[in-house]
């Protein structure tokens, strides 16, 4: 019997919890602060569960002592933190929390620690990584990996055509933050939403891709000479995200209201909450391509991956939630087996260089039917 | 000798007391709250200056006394109070303040103390006006009056490509009401922004009209089945701001930031205020067309006037000031002359029925270089 203890009962924890639970070789807990959440995990799916602070010291690390897996789902400014703090528990762990701060400062904490903790672990980052370890290990040599993901609401209402289950701020953030692409093998730091392009997707249509820093850990452990990630939304959405820009409505530069001060960005978030909320029962899909440029046996390759995902109406789950988290469980599965056993801080690149464990995962991901659709084409 | 005095020495009062006071048979004098501006009115000028809290009632009546002629040149919000305490004295008055309220309201007071009032005395409303009551009269039937306006910078500078010499919350709150426009005889209203069209403008190139609430008095005054006022900008300008407005940006209920609450109209007004000003020495330009079609002696006519005006640089004086303040100063002139005798609030639809003083107010507007280009079509 594996005990497994969710940290975070947020939108995708709660999937994550509820996808462990219906293995009967795992006990699942799990802990939030949030009395609602677990009361509804609690009454619908029979999870045990926990109210707790994260943020208070003793708590936790008194909790976790009794778990053989942590996974981490708690919000991303508070990631990093509630990481190294597992890791000093000597507790192994699955983080989707995907936070700002470099992991590998707690690399070797990790390795003292005899500690696998997994990052990014969901569906890109997460699931992007995998295939882009897979393809380098398989591949004699990788010269180019692009990742074009996106997370949208089926319903296209305008001006933005854009919903997410998170605040506007968050979205924003990936508006705003420099994009680090490689070039020649040299890192390039591109603005947030250049080099718009429109790409054709079956069943979709067209989607707008453009920059954004989503390449993390790639940046640091593949030797890949050309590696870029771009985001998809609605064609249309970018510039009039430019235009706010432009204006001067995303700027971090506070303004004065009375007693009060004001960045135009919390302010534009406030403006746009109604606007992009995703609401209960409304639908999203996710949508990837991950294109793989290189050389196997003297023979010029490019491998593509599309993944295509929607809302489950009979869980009520978001297609957002379920691409992260089954990324996620299939992840600590393979850990709590011990198919995973690399110690320190690891990508899903060093995972998924492991042919067997890659392909391990995109089954457990097809079992819940999210499926990726490999295309192999020679080059000339 | 003719005794003026101009309340409010702002950038159209500025202009109007320069010159009116040009004028060897007129004393001008200009009272205003801020030193500063008049401080520079008498040095540069030799203008006689008072400062003065408009606001406050007693000065203004003992101060008004001696004057034969008022000029209300004050901010909009206060310029029904101001004409309403000018009428009360018995003395005639020239407005550009455009206030939003009802001037009729006024109609009989005025009367009652034999006061001729004449508002809207500006370009549009004012020449635009001028034109509907010259050509009404000239005509034996006039079937309709088509106003396109606009003051724009020389330079376009995305993503707006607008500023102003004024405050951004006065600009969008033209974007934001409803636009009263006349059509088979009935005033219907229609949304701001509404029916954009591409003009072309000779010497300008392509700009974008839509409907604005700038009929004023004209709704009221003549019988004419259709008519219509929109408002000129660079294309693309409208759809930027409509999604401002779509995404709730232009929104008058408050938003709790802390302690304060706030509009998001004030806060984008905030926002916008750098990127819109039109700071000193940035030229502008003034572009307006005037359409009037109806029947004399048989035939089907239609009449078009444009005006294009520029920036002074010589007298550093902006397009806007010019329209504007050269045609309060021409119809002053003919109200000191005792070319205008009517009594009551007097739009200037009214003052242009009478062709001899059109002809006037014209050949003045042509003496400082504005000119208007008139074409007469016979249609089949």
């Amino acid at each position: 019997m594996h005990r497994v203890i969710v940290l975070g009962a947020g939108l995708v924890g709660n999937v994550i919890a509820r996808d462990l639970h219906k293995d009967d070789s795992i006990v699942v807990v799990v802990a939030d602060i949030n009395k609602e959440r677990l009361d509804y995990l609690h009454q619908a799916y029979g999870l045990s569960v926990i109210q707790l602070d994260l943020g208070k010291e003793r708590e936790l690390e008194e909790i976790i002592k009794d778990f053989d897996l942590v996974i981490g789902a708690v919000p991303g400014f508070m990631g990093f933190e509630t990481l190294e703090r597992v890791i000093k528990c000597g507790k192994n762990i699955v983080d989707i929390s995907f936070f700002e701060e470099d992991p590998f400062q707690l690399d070797d904490l990790a390795k003292r620690h005899g500690v696998t903790a997994i990052i990014d672990a969901g569906v890109a980052p997460g699931l992007s990584n995998l295939i882009a370890g897979y393809e380098f290990n398989s591949l004699d040599e990788m010269s180019e990996f692009e990742c074009y993901v996106g997370g949208l609401p089926k319903e296209r209402v305008l001006p933005f055509e854009y919903k997410a289950p998170f605040s506007p701020v968050d979205v924003i953030e990936e508006y705003t933050r420099d994009a680090r692409m490689v070039e020649d093998g040299r890192i390039v730091v591109k603005p947030a939403l250049s080099e718009p392009e429109i790409l054709y997707f079956q069943g979709i249509g067209s989607l707008e891709a453009f920059n954004t820093d989503g390449l993390r850990t790639l940046l640091k452990t593949l030797k890949v000479p050309f590696m870029k990630e771009k985001t998809l939304r609605y064609p249309g959405h970018i510039e009039k995200i430019k235009l706010l820009k432009d204006a001067g409505f995303l700027s971090t530069k506070p303004i004065r209201i009375g007693e009060t001060e004001i960045t135009p960005i919390e302010f534009t978030s406030k403006i746009l909450i109604d606007n992009w909320k995703l609401k209960k029962g409304e639908e999203d899909f996710t949508v990837m391509r991950v294109i793989v440029r290189g050389k196997k046996q003297g023979e010029n390759l490019t491998i593509t991956y599309e993944l295509y995902d929607e809302y489950d109406r009979e869980e009520e789950v978001l297609s957002m939630a379920r691409t992260t988290g089954f990324t996620c469980t299939a992840i600590a599965r393979l850990v709590l087996s011990g198919k995973i056993k690399q110690k320190g801080i690891i990508p899903p690149e060093k995972i998924g260089m492991n042919a067997d464990v890659f392909r391990r995962i995109i089954e457990e991901l097809r079992k819940r039917k999210i499926a990726l659709h490999v295309i192999e084409r020679k080059e000339e």
